[in-house]
């Protein structure tokens, strides 16, 4: 054990466990997985606490880890409550129990002066009725929690579907946004440490189909240095607001009046993979030094651009990708399945062009 | 299982081994290690199969892996090849029993017409006494066999010292070499897979300090194209003389008459840790590439000039490395031990100035 060394105990398992673990090896952590199966991503990468009727995984986890982090805002508030009594859990309850609820993420944007989309949580269809009045349409209607890569979600486009809306959603608590007519998605993901430190990575963007992140252009392009420190303003609120350890993600809409924020994760961001190669140091390793109470590292750029592609559903030709420089493969090891991820590729080029050219030459990895 | 995944076994769970997994993973690779016991740096990073008298633990690597490697040229020949007969081993045999062997080894290049020091293997104290009549004084006497990091060596300056030095040494062969007088120390990493691809990473420059490599500047300086590509023609030679497979690394002495051969290492070396920032595709990935039947990568640099600095006998200062952008810490999880490789820092840079005045700051890593 070096004097830096932390156990660092992981809930769940997945893909970001394992980039997690990876970048934490280097620093000298070491890893522990709270699992659903000894199948999933990370489960070779550290100790792997399976989920079993008989054993009491979590307190071994526990038992194991000098900090505990998580995966995923659906993590439950419950069960870090617990974990905390005897582990310091990051990023802690408070940011868990904001970003996991629509409402009461949109709440916070309001009392922190950060632009989002007007909204209204609704319980019933008479709420969702005057909602609709209110607000208007187009709208998007939503489930207040989990729901993830466009699950969840109902466009509403004219008043006759309130119902059908209703339907297809209803029976648990809902919200309504208003439509937000943006020229294009941005995402900024951000670390603070215990000490305060703050770090922040480019605006990227992000461009989705079928509700699923396909690929990200890091840094984005045409991003003036005032809508970067705008986005870093609304972040660096939310991290002090929140009290916030770890890696934070704000996904933005840009639009005619400037920046909207959409929605915030507590966590290390899929349209942040691309820093693994395109970051001095990647969001997995700050987020590792985040929770250990290490300095954070820098977040400049290696190159002057980069993409991230998702690979998703299935594998494809991976060989394309080994053989083209500057590209980096991404596997989680996970099986085939419509809209899984199960890798990414990233790409680092000189200039945009070159960018465009390499990923025109991987669309086998894109929607048709 | 993705189609391109193979179970990886490696005999030994050192740091190398490590470096090999925290590389591997991302193509979708798993890893398993013969170690000897669960304290060992790669013990977490995959399955871990620790000697023990009761269990057959190699049987069990075996049935494991779909490919075996190694991270030390000392590993046993007669295990590659009972390995072997199940379970392919890269680099096979050949590079083993070749490169374990400073008589054969020197044998090769004499055969391949690799410039080497004069030589003479030794099982005697006259053959001893002959051999400095012979090759003239100073002279460096070896074992045979192992040996590393300076160890079991004796430089004999003067024909007195001749008894003390077989006293020291004798009782097992021997090997008297030359001495050559050199302007400094390079090393060239090259990778071939059993498709008969070969890559080669630039010329490096190598430090040494009591022995033990103590900082690499990557590419060296003042490099010559000419240089560089005898440098690579002497790596095909050997690569196609030994069927070779995975990364293979010649340490070589820059003479006034050019470059001489020193010694070989069938494996990932010190000297190719910079690549892990400092290349598209490091050595680490590129060797799991080769013995995985993959295309191998881009071995180009990142940026014009990088440096890797271990950290020996004690973690030191950490923090600073973390507090310094372009700076990269890798720790091994190694306990402190006077003289052991505990981890190393990269170090990249913009210029050759810069690069200087980063090493500097970091000197609490380098000797007195």
């Amino acid at each position: 054990m070096t004097p830096i060394t932390k156990r660092i105990g992981v809930l769940g398992a997945g893909q970001l466990g394992r980039m997690m673990a990876i970048a934490g090896y280097p620093l000298g952590q070491k890893f522990g997985f709270y699992a659903m199966s000894a199948d999933e991503p990370s489960a070779l990468l550290g100790h792997c606490f399976t989920q079993a009727d008989d054993v009491d995984s979590i307190a071994r986890l526990t038992e194991f880890a000098d900090v505990v982090t998580y995966e995923s805002e659906n993590t439950s508030v419950e069960q870090v409550r617990e974990i905390a009594k005897t582990t310091p859990v990051y990023p802690a309850e408070k940011s868990l129990f904001v970003s996991q609820h629509r409402g009461r993420e949109k709440g916070m944007f309001d009392q922190l002066e950060i632009p989002c989309a007007p909204y209204r949580v609704i319980n019933s269809l008479a709420a969702l009725k005057s909602a609709v009045d209110e607000l208007g349409l187009p709208a998007v209607l939503k489930t207040t929690t989990e729901g993830y890569d466009g699950k969840g979600q109902f466009v509403l486009k004219q008043t006759e579907q309130t119902e059908q809306a209703w339907q297809a959603l209803g029976g648990r608590e809902l919200i309504l946004e208003g439509f937000v007519s943006f020229q294009r998605e941005l995402s900024i993901v951000a670390v603070r440490n215990a000490n305060n430190e703050h770090v922040y990575y480019p605006l990227v963007q992000n461009v989705h189909h079928d509700g699923i992140l396909r690929y990200t252009v890091a840094p984005a392009r045409d991003v003036s240095d005032e809508v970067q420190k705008q986005a870093e303003s609304y972040m660096q609120k939310l991290l002090d607001e929140l009290d916030h350890v770890g890696v934070l993600t704000l996904e933005l809409f840009e639009t005619l009046d400037g920046l909207v924020a959409n929605e915030m994760a507590p966590r290390v961001h899929n349209s942040g993979h691309w820093t693994i190669e395109g970051a001095n140091t990647c969001q997995f390793e700050n987020h590792i030094r985040a929770i250990s109470g290490l300095p954070l590292g820098d977040t400049s750029t290696r190159q002057p651009i980069a993409a991230m592609i998702n690979i998703i559903g299935e594998t494809g030709p991976v060989e394309k990708v080994l053989q083209m420089p500057n590209a980096h493969l991404h596997l989680y090891d996970k099986s085939e399945r419509a809209g899984r991820k199960l890798g990414h590729i990233t790409i680092t080029a000189e200039n945009e062009d070159k960018l465009y050219e390499q990923i025109k030459a991987l669309n086998d990895f894109l929607p048709k």
